[in-house]
């Protein structure tokens, strides 16, 4: 056994097993590995964006890490921005680099970097193995799971060598925290208050939970504008998110005495903008953060002050007809997505109905990008998708967002991957046509408007989809969405949709 | 005037006019600031890879740097595989990078990330602005210059806030070196000896020196396995490169007395393999490094040694007809190949036979990556044509290395930029079946055999392209490839061909 079956003998015996790969040389062991070891799953991505992008979708849904396999320093910086949107969203990720042999590095052949460097801004753990890889192999993982990206860099040498006896990793326990539901009370009962809820608040049972105090005591409640996964649909009360756009935020925040955070942070603004705040809650506001877990937390509020009734579930319309627009599409995906569905939202400016319409749709899942680093969706989508065997995934996904990782469109294909992608073509960076005006610099000029618009040509999505081995049509009119997105949920392997707005 | 605008200012008063940028909001005075001063040519990507490795190619053809920018340390994380192999080819560029405005940092909100960090394995030289944006742009540009990525990050509100005054960068001059010739002209007079190029050597004026010099002494004669632009064609006399393979390069640096540098570093393997070495020359071989200027040193060499009469040519063979096999693609590239264009050699194994059968066509500059990363082919190809109004790119382009930066496609096509694309399509990471046993790791097993080949499904990449705007065709037979490649080099703006092997 080398160190590189040691290894992976040691990720499964700790229950990983599944790796999202983009291997090379100094990973061929690894890779080799695979095929002496029985269990571990090896998913090809043809970019490290999806390798990483994936791996956080998959954990999000499998509730345990996936492994990645990424080569040396190029390879780990072409997926860190997936691994920063992990980050943010506290997925756990076994991220595995290989490096050059120890006895090479002082060489500094082309390919030759400081991976640990580049890997520590992005990672709560970082170590390169001195040759105990199971040792190591199993802090990784267990740092993972403590919440968070372990990067492992592997030398070469470390995988050819004789492997050292398998390491089962340790199960993290969570740190025990005084919940102090005292506070919380208090704080509800001395309106105006709301609570904020984030994380793991988001979870069927404590939305319900949520909702009932909210009730009880006349508090608001909304959640977090970005949430990794929150249970939706019919049969768990809904709940609005925090807007985005800052005079949108600003006025759900104004006039509150009391903020109670379960699972959720202080809400700041995404970007700064001359003039405006960085904090978004008005001074007199006072923040109470109801630390532990979030389920628990709520569940010892709730029998403190009680529970009201939950209000019936919105009425869902039927599909839209007629011209397709954003409200139109939201309709018809409303009252289309398939029983626990998994939704992955990167649908962005033309995306935004379409979390309000499914309030009241079938149950399902719904995971957003918690980085901001756009060309998360559709490396999500496949990750969420193959943490998930007979779920239907529909991807929602921007135009301008979904270039950024297109390539893993290639791996549902391959994988066979259950995944209706929706593409809202906007053809622009649309967001950014909004936010040259609230930056203060103005309307967009000739040349300006030339960095923010996708046009000149059209992207053609279809064509994209097609060239990956994906079918794939546009849809003309609502009609034709509705066959085409129904069709495309009932068809077993990926399907992709362009509406052109 | 604001910041942004002084920063614009400040790289067109250094002669800096072409910026790739993939920008965001944090990047949207700068944006802005190009509507407001005339000169700057904004070029947009739809990835920060294909902004990164174009500037590469850019600088390269135009002897200048070029400016990106991008957003945000995720913007940088996906542009720094790029600038990897930009620093490794010692490629000038001014990289900047917007952040939060400074005061907005500390709150940590969802794209905040450690900039500084990320970049610094990848750039020679880092700063992030504390507001005299013009002296630190000046500053990153003198930095760039004297050879490298020199990254400068860019706090929003530097960029909304007054501006400075506008400041030229400096000209650095490079630092005077004694040439010792007498060294290089004892150890070529004492063989067997080689000369061995790399850099500024390749110039044609360097290249036909090293080969009289050659032609004198009886020194043999190789370029390094990579360089970052060669003259070529049959005006200039022909260099063979120092082979990939392992013991390819063994054998063509065996039996050496002497190895003398001119330009280039001393030979290394890419990467390690098991119980094989880490340098490429025998023990007994002893290395001269004759340092100062490549051209400058070669001139004094001639002067001393004098030099001897060029080998005429090589015959050009007309374009091959029937199958299509590598040889066959080389020898019709090779008789094909415009006046005065620049091929792109991303081509990896299956492009080898390319380099070799173009000694003896029309004039030409041919580019290589330098720092290993895949993905360099397309954004260099793109950045080049930028640089080179008038001539044409041929990229030559191996398809896995391709799909990681595909997007550089839609830029040729928005910049109706004269590239015509050749995608040598064999479905795999040819290079890893090789590495593979090279490693020691045997045969690939079905699972191995999955993650270093791409098939199942195949790419198209006549959709891809489509779907990006470029026209393309799959040529059936090698009269086909002929007429198809002749008529692409013919037709303003780009083309791609793919070539299934």
């Amino acid at each position: 056994m080398n160190g590189a079956e040691s290894l992976v003998r040691t990720l499964l015996a700790s229950g990983i097993d599944t790796c999202f790969a983009n291997p090379g040389t100094s990973e061929m062991h690894f890779v080799a590995a695979l095929d002496q070891v029985d269990g571990m799953r090896c998913v090809l991505g043809l970019f490290e964006g999806v390798v990483t992008g994936a791996a956080d979708g998959y954990a999000r849904m499998a509730g345990k890490p996936a492994a990645t396999l990424l080569h040396l320093g190029p390879g780990l910086a072409n997926g860190l921005a997936n691994l920063h949107n992990a980050a943010k969203a506290d997925t756990p990720v076994v991220n595995i680099v290989g490096d050059h042999a120890t006895y090479h590095r002082r060489y500094d052949s082309p390919l030759t970097s400081d991976i640990e460097t580049a890997a520590r801004p992005f990672s709560a753990w970082v170590r390169t193995s001195a040759g105990d890889v199971a040792a190591d192999g199993a802090a990784a993982i267990a740092a993972a799971q403590a919440g968070g990206v372990a990067t492992l860099i592997l030398p070469a040498d470390t995988a050819w060598s004789p492997g050292p006896p398998v390491v089962v990793a340790p199960v993290p326990t969570p740190p025990a925290v005084d919940i102090d539901v005292a506070a919380g009370a208090r704080a509800l009962g001395d309106g105006p208050a709301m609570l904020l809820l984030g994380g793991k608040a988001l979870s069927a049972r404590g939305l319900d939970l949520a909702a009932g105090i909210a009730a009880r005591t006349g508090a608001r409640l909304l959640a977090e504008t970005f949430n990794a996964r929150m249970a939706r649909g019919r049969n768990v009360a809904g709940i609005e998110r925090l807007p985005y756009p800052m005079p949108l935020s600003l006025a759900a925040l104004a006039g509150l005495r009391h903020l109670v955070l379960v699972g959720a942070r202080a809400p700041v603004a995404f970007f700064a903008y001359p003039g405006r705040p960085s904090v978004l809650t008005e001074d007199q506001t006072v923040i109470t953060d109801l630390a532990g877990d979030p389920l628990a937390v709520l569940e010892r509020l709730a029998e403190r002050v009680g529970t009201g009734d939950l209000p019936p579930p919105p009425i869902l319309a039927p599909p839209a007809t007629g011209a397709i627009t954003p409200a139109a599409l939201a309709q018809s995906i409303a009252a289309l997505l398939p029983d626990n569905a998994i939704v992955v939202d990167e649908g962005l400016t033309a995306g935004v109905p379409v979390y309000g319409a499914t309030t009241g749709a079938a149950p399902h899942d719904w995971l957003q990008n918690m980085g901001g680093s756009i060309g998360w969706g559709l490396p999500a989508a496949l990750g969420a998708a193959i943490a998930s065997p007979g779920r239907r995934v529909v991807a929602i996904q921007a135009d301008g967002s979904g270039m950024y990782t297109l390539q893993a469109l290639w791996t549902m294909a391959r994988e066979a991957c259950d995944v209706t992608v929706v593409v809202l073509a906007n053809r622009a960076y649309a967001v950014l046509h909004h936010e040259l005006a609230n930056v203060g610099a103005g309307q967009a000029g000739p040349k300006a408007h030339g960095m923010i618009s996708l046009d000149r040509p059209d992207l053609d999505w279809c064509h994209l989809a097609r060239g990956m081995g994906v079918p794939a049509a546009a849809a003309g009119d609502m009609d034709d969405f509705n066959r085409r997105f129904a069709a495309a949920n009932a068809t077993p392997g990926p399907s992709l949709i362009e509406v052109r707005l």
